[in-house]
């Protein structure tokens, strides 16, 4: 039987990224998508409690791949595709792939792989794909042998219990690209600015811009891979217990 | 010198949680605060990217604590905090008091403890209290004894770089709670349902509802310690990779 692949994203329905990952995943297996109505980028792993949630069919019954838009973030796309659609759990989840990096702490500011997280929270195999171009007509095929198969692996191997990858693209033709390295998250922050602005109204306003800092000198990240010209692999947990710091606040005089 | 405190959470600049939380680390150090101007539950990490941030000075130059709101998410308040308001990188960053349980796999989805963990991300020690009490009206004078006592330890004794704490307590009176105990995220999981209704103008739509299941048996849980009386207190990191899984990936044949 060939495993049941839901597809999602942060970038949206209309996305080239996803339309690129749906290609792709349609020839390992049967393909749904639930993907956000609108850009969801930076959203993280936030869902939709205090409003309502609109789900839209975008195909016909006899279409070959079943597709949904969902008016809520990428996490509430896979709560409503495992919830309310599917009539099985999904073999695999894949979202993306994602206009832009989501490399190193990225991760916890991403659409894309805050629904890859949801999904592997619910027991499914999941991948975020990322590429490191931002611009709406990046070329993805040069993407899409790589994209297949590291799905094809996860198929085949399945993930350790959760456990879900974090998967970013150099942005470089295929045959510049040296190949794929297991990674840790590297460590880095944004240093943010803030571009303070006056409207026609005379309200100060400010929008979020800034630079991000790369701390971390090992060669063992993922930012040192793709800035090696390797697409990086990390294994990525949502256990966010800090196991080695409980010695220490043991330590502490806490009670008495 | 006194340490200067951030305070902020995501509940509002006028949850009652927040003012008890003011309340305390008034007596602990010098205290800003920087509050979504709305309620931001359920909005992980995140940002403003493709919108704009208002920031409002809520008390004159006189008041003894000076307070702002943002139009933005928590995370965005740190950031606000520490990059436009703040002009030197605070000692501590506190959020909360969460009208609402934080334990488990729902530190993921809260607001209040992705602001601690931007905080933590900047280098800033921090800490999230949530109080399992969803309602309004929640009693937090039987817990700012145990707030005053944790937030006096970090003071004294710092954290271990890129840790922070994620404090609960549970709905209690003081005299029945048992003690503070250093505890693991347990494994848990929502299982969702969604609530279908149709509007007036005959449109479905959806209401995310579901049901927290605790799957983990262990008793070293922050789940157990508020099930059996104690505050739990669980170290969390930003890096979120699986370090135990890079071992397997690399046993894949991923290139050639």
């Amino acid at each position: 039987m060939k495993p049941l692949i839901l597809v999602t994203n942060d970038d949206g329905i209309t996305a080239p990224g996803l339309r690129a990952l749906i290609e792709v995943m349609s020839q390992l297996g049967d393909v749904i998508v639930v993907a956000p109505d609108k850009p969801q980028s930076a959203m993280g792993h936030a869902i939709t409690i205090n409003n309502t949630l609109y789900l839209n069919k975008m195909t016909s019954d006899e279409a070959a791949i079943q597709e949904y838009s969902c008016s809520g973030t990428p996490v509430d796309c896979v709560k409503m595709a495992t919830c309310e659609i599917l009539k099985r759990k999904p073999d695999l989840c894949v979202s993306g792939i994602n206009h832009g990096s989501n490399s190193s702490i990225n991760i916890i500011y991403s659409g894309t792989m805050s629904a890859a997280v949801e999904a592997a929270i619910e027991g499914i195999p999941s991948i975020g794909f990322s590429l490191q171009d931002f611009s709406w007509d990046a070329d993805f095929d040069q993407v899409k042998p790589f994209v297949k198969k590291i799905t094809s692996q996860v198929i085949e191997h399945g993930l350790p219990e959760g456990v879900l990858l974090n998967v970013n693209f150099p942005k470089l033709p295929y045959d510049e690209i040296k190949g794929i390295k297991v990674c840790r998250q590297a460590k880095a922050m944004w240093l943010e600015k803030f571009d303070k602005r006056t409207s026609p109204m005379g309200k100060d306003y400010y929008w979020l811009t800034g630079e991000f800092v790369n701390q971390d000198q090992g060669e063992d990240t993922d930012e040192w891979a793709l800035d090696n010209g390797y697409v990086s692999m990390v294994p990525v947990q949502f256990d966010m217990t800090a196991h080695h710091a409980m010695q220490v606040l043991n330590t502490w005089k806490l009670n008495g």
